[in-house]
């Protein structure tokens, strides 16, 4: 039996192809063998129906996960991660992210080392990474229309229609600029390897208290990134956009009027990562970047 | 009466404010004096009707003013300018371009002068440029289902949902490269300026016979913008992309599907800009781009 | 009499015109009248000899305006100000940076409302800003062979021959990369805006503990800006480069040979700056930047 | 006997390693065995004194590869093949790349396939390729200090003071633009894949009859790559810079004072570069940039 501080354990995967079914269910019954409970996301059951030891496991909501487990596993690439993570993160339940195709930022332990890395990390060998999120609120009419958290960015964009928008920004209510562009992306740390990252922003090594504020494609070549604490309040207000849209880690977003309103702030929990301990932040950088390797 | 090869003359304006009333009937009065024909864009004839002068004008399609004048004047912005641009083309018929607001690129004569300016182009002194055009058509399951001209850029682009495309791109059939990104901008010089810039395109010095493609936000940091011979036959196909779009001028556009080819060539005719014989190409961009003035 | 808790005022400055006399003269009178002990710089000495004044004034070395005053004043441009703050730093003395020319990042009370800008800071009406600085080692063969204070950066730079560098560099001992370009700038949130920012590095907001790393025209295009906590150390080891150099500021700078180690950490004291109680960080930016003003 | 129109064939090489002996070595019997006439290159003697061929071969300067052979071949890297081709190109005598390392882009010919590629092109069976060079001249009080061909770019360029240049542009005497600055490359297509890029300048394709003015880290941020054609002539006074130089190819340099101007014209002849028949340009850009390759 495993001695570990994590009893109840969640698993939230993507059953995207056959082969991701074998590592998971191998990883459902190490975890059953060693006596822990196990809950699966209800959104995966069907993609795990025929696995033998699914009558052995609760299945519960994403939400569910964060509710009664002490640790959540993701197997997938980052669009998983980042699903899971913002539901979960209300719950402040640590995560490991377990990579099922080819090496992400966010799903870092490889499937090849898995029965190890897990066994180790569950039996207290890990190294904890905590991630800020944001949490925003879109404003009309003084009235709150939608809420979001988000753990990679929230992107105030144009829609399909091609013209940019114009918008005024403010950061702890003191006005900053006012932009005309193909959108604005506000980017945590994790968020600065993804679409900041694309768009021209820099790289905020992952622990940092700092958000990003990144123009996309500004029609004025003095619009740069900015960096900012991340105890500041950001505030975007939409001046002109027919088909402004704003995008929460580019999984859920909600259509913008005129005079709307982003308010974005640091959300009040971290997210707790668990890493190997053979994890270099630098070293993931470096493979995914294609950096100039050490030569001596 | 002056003396001009321009005997036919066609308006076409955008009246977006009463300020921009009082020059267009200035100009037809002007014209109608000096015993030219005058032919109005019919899209401005509800904005203009009050006009005393308008009895003695013919007033036809956009098409028709490229057909049956010896030049046309746009009196507007740089929209105005491209949408009228793209209609005469075919008939390769001279343009002059008033600006009724703020310094275009496109729209250089300014209202302040333009009396002096339209009688000395008119009486033949004129610096002419000629501008390249990109004809395109988008083909699905190899039938052409949209056609159309562009004089700034042709723009392969995401839509609303903020997710990135993918797709091949060929230069006289061979292959270049895949891409993933918000989009791909195919510019001409003209549109260097525009669109492009802000994608962190370089500017094509106006009468070049080059064109540029310009990723949009590219994932993989080495695609970076290439500049081609404007004899180059581009096709993009389209490898996945739910909501992707093919936009021309910024003006109007046709929703992609999988596997769509978008080809795109010079335009045949060339589009001749009649300017101001103190025109200076420099002097607009440092003016509008606000580069560093000579010191001496 | 003013009463304030500063009583000993130094005074560095840059009498780069006949005009800069007379704001210079005209502060030092107003202090003398106060009642204050005022210290001049003794670099100053030779363009003050013929200020009346001079006589009331104690004539000390930077250093010893840093050990003596209570609070420093620097009239001039940026460069005059960075000049003055290495100096003073290790002494912990506040300082007011007055431009005596165009509008600096660094000396932002304007000499027209420079007589109630002061008094008011005097009397302790003012925004204290804390900026960090860097402090530096260039180590060879173990021996520590330079030591510098940076308010703005520490560039490692190829020299005139043009030829790249190549370095390695390392974040509290970890491996980051191997990098072949022009150069690295590490900088402050204030050198932010100077030299980083033309070199494609973002802006760090002022007041921000944090440090970027920004490569100087990168052979490799994924070698982008990263973003890093002011507690880390750097170092960077210079692998190839006949002519390689690191410069301080832009002031002062030491050859460099093959093998020999920067490393770089924040200096133990920040520079406290004294605003005028409407100073906003942002308006700053926007108007160096030109960034678009607030429409309604 | 190898039936073949270049029947004088020179040869230059870097021996580098000894690895590199070997291929040269076997080339020339190659091509004696054919009947042909080898010329080497006097600054290579040295290297290849022990070679027993050698003594079959004529030794003469670079010049004279240029003035005698029908044909050229440089073995080596991409700096080799710069250090030739300016002194061959008065000559008009078509050049091949043979790379001894990695893939350059100069140097295309990889050593695996040597014997049958070599073949193939002296036997006619080659895709020509033209390419084009500057020829810059560097006047003082109207007087030429300095003359100079380049293949890749011409490089006005800070020296190692870290100062920034300042400096006035002229293309065909109309008056661009004042700039402040690390420098300002004149970059041909052949040049934009080199240090160009690295400054974020556009790639121009190999064949187009373009430059482009790259500015190296400008202050103002609207200081952007700027693409006009190849017929035109540049002009840049340096108007301020300590330690300024000008670089050409980076290979060789003169150092400048205030007021000296570089004049920059496209040479009268062009380069021809001799590719084996399945030479596709785009694949070489693929796989020096990482591109992303065809899916299907």
């Amino acid at each position: 039996m495993l001695s570990t501080q994590f009893q109840r354990i969640g698993i939230a995967c993507r059953i995207a192809t056959p082969e991701a079914f074998g590592p998971v269910s191998k990883i459902v019954q190490t975890l059953l063998d060693d006596g822990l409970e196990v809950y699966l996301d209800e959104d995966n059951y069907h993609d795990l129906a025929q696995m033998p030891q699914i009558e052995h496991c609760q299945i519960v909501s994403k939400s569910d996960l964060g509710r009664h487990c002490h640790v959540v596993m993701v197997l997938g690439g980052d669009g998983t991660f980042l699903s899971v993570a913002r539901k979960i993160a209300p719950f402040y339940v640590p995560i490991i992210g377990i990579n099922l195709g080819r090496l992400g930022f966010l799903t870092q332990v490889p499937v090849e080392t898995l029965a190890t890395d897990l066994r180790n990390i569950l039996s207290g060998k890990y190294l904890p990474e905590d991630l800020i999120l944001l949490e925003s609120k879109v404003v009309r009419d003084d009235k709150t229309i939608k809420q979001s958290l988000a753990l990679n960015d929230v992107v105030l964009s144009r829609g399909g229609l091609g013209q940019m928008v114009e918008f005024e920004v403010f950061i702890n209510r003191q006005f900053v600029y006012t932009q005309r562009s193909d959108g604005l992306i506000v980017s945590t740390p994790t968020g600065s390897t993804a679409y900041s990252l694309a768009a021209g922003g820099p790289i905020l090594q992952s622990s940092m208290h700092a958000l990003a504020l990144v123009p996309i494609c500004p029609q004025s070549m003095t619009n740069r990134p900015i960096v900012i604490s991340d105890t500041s309040e950001i505030e975007i207000m939409l001046t002109k956009g027919m088909d402004a849209r704003v995008h929460f880690d580019g999984q859920s977003f909600i259509d913008l009027q005129k005079l709307d309103r982003i308010i974005i702030r640091r959300y009040r929990n971290t997210l707790r990562v668990l890493h190997p301990t053979d994890y270099h932040y630098y070293r993931t950088l470096r493979t995914k970047l294609h950096w100039g390797e050490q030569l001596v």
